[in-house]
């Protein structure tokens, strides 16, 4: 049986200030209505059924991943959640090994989940001759033919044509990392150079046994994960290694199988940009802007702000309510350095939006200033947040659409839309949303403390 | 006496996104704790007495008028309203009009009010030289002394000393329009040009005594207005024209004293950049900024977000909450035709900012969606709205800063920090500030229409 593997636990900080710490790129639609992640699972209709499909990610992200995955038929026991990220050789072993133990034949099609694919048709027949050649226990990677000289992927050196195989597989000479310019200027004439997608196919067990063979710590520990349950406690003694590094550049079994279809890493603006439609001028907008003698520019806008430009050549600009990015086209790769610099900073740009999602569903804070804060709250259908009680601040909420359901000090009453509660300092209450249709509230904080952190939760949903 | 004429009516548009119709550059803090407004008419200080100080502008910025020269002893009644603009030949003519009815040997010292100086000695000095020539019947023009060859003046060319003045007086051969870059270079080696700073000082007969003879129809205009009751009536029919091109180009009697200080007119960002201080890689911030390898970016910011850049250079970025603008420094002239765009598109990011300006203080929307509004109301002290009522929506009042009065239905009530009341449709109220301390409020609307139109005045303190 064929089962897909989902890698979806990075962050894409090269997507900042879209992307956010708690906010991932593979879960942004950047292109279309679909996320990333779930155009990734819904390429795979008629190779992979739902409830074959695998989707490994970092724990924090586990409601966020609830939500994109409903209505697609994808089990919740599916999701497999590390306590940190490992790179992608642990993370593979593990889904290997927890899906052999239900299916001892099982071939795996690891995909990453932020990865941007055109030409649909062509990507289902390579994976099918993947399978097709994994199944004779080879380790299948799928190699993109270069169309420029690109120093942001590493590429793999083929040999020669297996024989044994129907379709196009190759041996592969040597894998070869992110090379400078001229290097990839020399690959780019060369026919036997491919760009590395990240996309593997084998069979589990054959993989299992790779990985005794090259990374016996790692296939030990995974050895001693009997059930999810023991991933907590094992996880922080292994190792981070990336798959490539730690099998593929040592592993005589891998073959390669070239791509018929367009695809991208999407690994910066830039690559964003160059697969978006453009204004005779070369310009890019997904919102409101305003460009006089501007070439170039790629306008993305999560606000609703008139984004406005003039004389402006090659530019990036991405503009949030919270943190605006101006940059240079041919240094997008950088946007994750400049990330960094927040994290050193101590600032907050970097992990959350200034709405900020929440299993129950979102808030945003629309201004804070001395001794208030009013935040528009966002319930979605049938959701409630915690019976909670603060410390040092007053709320008064403003239902302005839907119907909220509030408990407090044990009192039960429905608030409709235009009608207002208060919740004094220090009482007991809980907003609930009893509707199948979204319920939104203004709430007006008054106090001397207002952060996040002035909350004792008595009760919660989703066992915070 | 001394009068001082300071003209207020412009907009400054090559100031957008900071500067709006209804908030134009002369009321703006671009530089220091003070409007340029407030600097003009600072800078007179022992030379004019706020009581002889007058201010022409358009009937639009009364109140804002009010607000900015709260405090230093300017009578209202020195506010000169002008029902449109029609540049500066009719508006130095009224104010010549007005003051000469007052003060027969009235000697007017003509100032923009959105011009930025330094070297605050020289300046009263050459003021006073001035003075003491137009005392002598002569049109005294400020000539500055060019420091690089700017497209972005006018100039003045100067023929000879005037041998009767003890300071040095010119006289002038001619004026001549905004020049191209090669004659602009050919006028900076010659030392008989000038920039025309558009500072006049005169005697206010003399001045009318050239406006009968070169601008016979505006002078019989100017005429008929006996108070300024006159003015609705008489304005409308008065054609635009520039001082300079009315008056100064033709008359006989112009002098030209050169400044000994530095002058600006701040025409745009990029001479507001100019004057700033810079970092190492001249980059220029007043606000929250991280630059990763930038050079010359400009960062003007009114809004609380993070501004970030990569690779930019010579870039301004002026950062709003409702419009951004990314600009090369070498075309920011032409933020001007982007705001002409604005208008022919019927948008309104050239009008108003985000935060509205009323006379009793401020009101910034936080958010709107289907069938809510949420405000920010910022009532000064003593200040109160008018009694009113709407058609279409109920108001949540939370104040979250200081002490509201309300009156509802007639009923009077002094509602706390942290307390709210409610104010359903239909239902006649008012709002006051009672105290010496602002008041702040969070307003909740809700309704199908949430339009500023909605609203019916039944006693209003600003006539409206």
């Amino acid at each position: 049986m064929n089962y897909a593997v989902i890698l979806a636990g990075g962050v894409g900080s090269r997507f900042w200030p879209f992307s956010r710490e708690l906010e991932p790129k593979q879960f942004m639609r950047l292109i279309g209505e679909e996320s990333l992640l779930q155009s990734t699972f819904k390429r795979l209709k008629g190779i992979v059924t739902p409830k074959n499909t695998f989707i490994i990610t970092n724990d924090i992200y586990f409601y966020e991943l609830l939500n994109q995955i409903k209505g697609y038929g994808i089990p919740e026991g599916n999701i497999i959640l590390e306590p940190e990220g490992k790179n992608t050789a642990p993370a593979i072993g593990l889904c290997a090994k927890l899906i052999s133990k239900l299916d001892k034949n099982a071939t795996l099609i690891v995909l990453p989940a932020d990865h941007y694919i055109k030409g649909l048709f062509n990507f289902k027949r390579a994976i099918k001759n993947a399978i097709e050649a994994a199944r004779n226990d080879l380790l299948v990677t799928i190699g993109i033919k270069p169309n420029k000289p690109s120093t942001a992927y590493g590429y793999i050196k083929i040999k020669s044509k297996v024989k044994s195989q129907k379709s196009k597989v190759y041996s592969v000479e040597k894998f070869l990392e992110k090379p400078g310019l001229d290097k990839a200027k020399k690959y780019l004439k060369d026919k036997s150079f491919f760009w590395n997608s990240g996309m593997f196919i084998w069979k589990a067990d054959i993989f299992l046994g790779e990985v005794k063979k090259y990374l016996p710590d790692l296939f030990k520990r995974l050895d001693s994960i009997k059930s999810v349950n023991d991933i907590k406690k094992i996880w922080p003694k292994i190792k981070s290694i990336s798959v490539d590094y730690g099998i593929m550049e040592h592993s005589k079994k891998i073959a390669l199988i070239p791509a018929n279809f367009y695809w991208t890493d999407l690994g910066s603006w830039d690559a964003l940009a160059e697969i978006l439609p453009k204004d005779k001028k070369g310009n890019i907008t997904n919102s409101d802007t305003l460009n006089v003698d501007s070439q170039g520019v790629c306008v993305f806008s999560r606000g609703n702000r008139l984004v406005s430009t003039i004389g402006v050549n090659n530019m990036v600009i991405a503009d949030t309510p919270d943190a605006l990015l101006v940059c240079d086209r041919n240094r997008t790769q950088d946007v994750k350095q400049l990330v960094e610099r927040l994290k050193t900073l101590k600032r907050k740009e970097h992990q959350v939006h200034l709405t900020e999602r929440r299993p129950w569903g979102s808030f945003t804070v629309l201004q804070e200033g001395p001794g208030f804060k009013i935040k528009l709250i966002e319930l979605a259908p049938k959701k409630r947040l915690s019976l909670q009680r603060h410390k040092n601040r007053a709320e008064h909420w403003v239902v302005v659409s839907g119907m909220a359901k509030t408990t407090r000090a044990g009192k039960v009453s429905f608030v409709r839309s235009n009608e207002s509660v208060y919740i004094p300092k220090g009482r007991k209450h809980r907003l609930e949303n009893p509707l199948r249709i979204p319920l939104k509230i203004v709430e007006v904080q008054t106090g001397a403390y207002l952060e996040e952190d002035d909350i004792e939760r008595f009760e919660d949903d989703f066992k915070r």
